[in-house]
């Protein structure tokens, strides 16, 4: 009997329980943000403490941080294989405007499969499935084949402001082979991703300075520097005609992407049409010699988030002005460093600089970009195990945003990450309603599963 | 005797009365803004007629226009000689902020050998002088050598919205050889000026749209244009490093400076160090090849009054905006067309519409910019009065601002046009305190009635 049918027959035995006690997880109402609910942290970290204890895990704990705590375990009694890093979080999102909800958030209610509830697919339900899953492998074989770890956190939806420095903290306690996060989604309804990069971020802000105060433009019009015509020249001297950034040095450390990469995304047949429709515009745009996919994957951007200056009320008012802005970030792709992409815009801004006014500079927090190599062994393993439980090819994808946290372990752990997540896009995580499709909940148990096998025969 | 040693005679004679009449009228609070002033600009115009009847004005009227009323009188008793159009206005602006003022607004105080009041100098005291002036004619002479024509509205302060169409009814009525106005001022104590120019005004709003909401910059960047860049790039293509203007055409009907005017500019000796110093600038910017004065008064300019998209507010939010907006607006010279030159705005902006936006352009209120030769005999007149009353050479400049009303007589009635002010921009028109120099009230009806003499030598 195979791997994958032991795993089928369990689950499927076992599926009313584990939604009952999943429903107990999603009705501990744990909103990170808001300190009416600092009990309720407590009760879910005790909850998921409890719920490992179940599972057979070891070393439970509940680390204070500062903030909400960590629950720790782990299970290492499987030596010479590797070991895996589980990360996820038992925060959730606050649920205004409640009024918007079909049926109340901490009620987990099953409708056409689908599972409702705040938590239910970000992330507690997926946080859930990797507990089922090792509970499954030791109900099977009695044990594990590998070695696991565990650390779920309260405070992802704040931005994680003490993990960094638990995880510094605890470096050689969390050693291991990889880190594996399940806190993103499929490619597409049936179309299961690895996502193995994310790009950074960084940010500056630039404020142009001409004279002391707003003139009278009829009476120094002509004579006297326009902050915001100063900005205008910086902002347009950062990028051609079609997004290609000008900034000197800006591509330097940008790693090429693979042919195999290239085909991969290729292979994916983007629908640039139903993106046109999703977002109204009637034309796309970006850097030449890229695909949608790869430039918003791939390839580092520089965009103004924001600009300010002068009169924006209605009509017209005749002032010539003397301060300007704009927000401007980057998001990065690997090998390009944060700190130095600063310094290059710095230094850009500086040779940019228009007569007649004083530029300053100020920057935003920064991450780093991470990028586990496409045919790392643990990846491609992770696109196999999907493989077999949803019979299509797996997607191998990056994502465009940061999820710094990401970033953090992959700085300090230095470990592969594993994005191997079974959300939808339309799963309104943050929204109200939201929900997880019960079909991705079945199959990921079994992908997960199947993944700890496939994980036990690599050399790492 | 001279006329000059008679009028000297006169003014000197006669100077406490005069000052005691003009307190009257400065102490009617003829706010045209506020409506609870009403009746007071209805006394104001009431005093206005009753001063004009005791200067032996004939035609008097008081004439509704829907707005505050205007007030028209004339003497028209020297046939074959000039006509002079009188215009000034018996509005003033609010007081506020009044706990600023040291003494009440409308308690006339002399002060330091200044009349401080509101309308002191903006532009009560001004439209009196024209009256006294004649008064004095009519004392030493019996009659007056010229024929004028008065119209003083009550609406400068709001914009004039009533005037020019009164102005085009009673267009033969207000025929006459030259409109003088002294609503300007001095070009510096003791250095007078007529002002035979002005700028016209047009301007547009650009608004950019890409997609049909703001975006995520990770999701999207790269892949989708950034309404603010596009933005960026059209207001940079509009001029170069210099300031100069990158529309075509746009300088096609600039009238050249003759080499007179240039030459008069330049024995102003300009002091573009004090300039610097006054507005808080390192440099002074702008088109190459003319000096600060010709930039401001001869040279038509583009300039950006406000600009807005995106995120505006503290710290960072990565969003890639999909609107954006700019507010510009040019000052035009002759013989530049507001009309044609929207229109060459508008192409500009096609030209340079970037990809992946929309751009739509609406149009702000026009004035067209006016100039009377700097050698017509009017001009030159005015200068010689000066001259001979102030013992220093007049200055002959042109305004960068607009004052639509004198674009309209310009227009209309197609006369030359004599700004000759007896101000000085210290002198706190539109803010506490406002007051006048009684050295300039005194000289200046000196030059007034010096003018009125030399108009009547010229032939026009």
């Amino acid at each position: 009997m195979s791997h994958l049918s032991k795993l089928d027959g369990y689950f499927a035995e076992n599926r009313d329980n584990h939604l009952a006690e999943l429903n107990e997880f999603l009705r501990i109402p744990s909103i990170s943000s808001l300190s009416e609910h600092k009990q309720d942290m407590q009760t879910a970290a005790s909850w998921l403490a409890a719920a490992m204890k179940r599972v057979n895990l070891d070393n439970i704990s509940i680390d204070e941080t500062g903030g909400h705590p960590v629950v720790y375990a782990d299970w290492l009694h499987a030596p010479g294989k590797p070991t895996i890093l589980f990360y996820g979080h038992y925060d959730v999102q606050p649920v205004d405007p409640l009024n918007l909800w079909e049926t109340p958030p901490f009620e987990p209610t099953v409708r056409d499969n689908k599972l409702f509830a705040r938590g239910a697919s970000d992330d507690k339900g997926q946080v859930f499935m990797h507990l089922k899953a090792l509970e499954a492998l030791f109900a099977l074989d009695g044990t594990l084949p590998v070695n696991v770890k565990f650390i779920i956190e309260g405070e992802e939806e704040i931005g994680s402001p003490n993990l960094p420095q638990y995880v510094e903290k605890n470096k050689e306690k969390l050693a291991a082979d990889l880190i594996l996060i399940s806190d993103t989604g499929l490619y597409a309804p049936g179309k299961p991703a690895v996502c193995y990069g994310l790009r950074g971020l960084t940010g500056i802000q630039i404020d142009v300075r001409g004279a002391k105060g707003d003139l009278h433009s009829g009476l120094y019009g002509g004579g006297v520097q326009n902050a915001i015509h100063a900005l205008a020249d910086i902002l347009a001297s950062f990028r051609d005609e079609h997004g290609t950034i000008q900034v000197e040095g800006f591509y330097d450390n940008v790693r090429p992407l693979s042919e195999e990469e290239r085909q991969a995304y290729l292979d994916l047949n983007f629908d640039e049409e139903a993106l046109k429709e999703e977002v109204g515009v009637k034309e796309l745009f970006g850097e030449k010699g890229y695909s949608y996919l790869e430039q918003t994957w791939a390839r580092p951007t520089l965009e103004v988030n924001g600009v300010f200056g002068g009169f924006s009320g209605e009509g017209i008012k005749t002032v010539l002005p003397a301060e300007a802005g704009a927000k401007i970030t980057c998001r990065l792709v690997p090998d390009q460093d944060p700190d130095e992409i600063v310094a290059l815009l710095k230094a850009h801004v500086e040779k940019h600089k228009p007569a007649g006014v004083e530029v300053t500079i100020s920057e935003f927090d920064k991450g780093a970009p991470f990028i586990t190599p496409f045919d790392h062994p643990v990846i491609q393993a992770a696109g196999r195990s999907y493989e077999r439980v949803y019979e299509v090819p797996t997607a191998y994808t990056r994502g465009g945003g940061s999820i710094p946290i990401v970033a953090a372990f992959d700085q300090i752990l230095q470990l592969p990450v594993v994005l191997m997540g079974f959300g939808l896009s339309s799963e309104n995580f943050h929204a109200p309603n939201e929900h997880f499709h019960l079909e991705n909940f079945d199959k990921g148990l079994r992908v997960l599963g199947d993944y700890l096998y496939e994980v036990s025969t690599l050399s790492l």
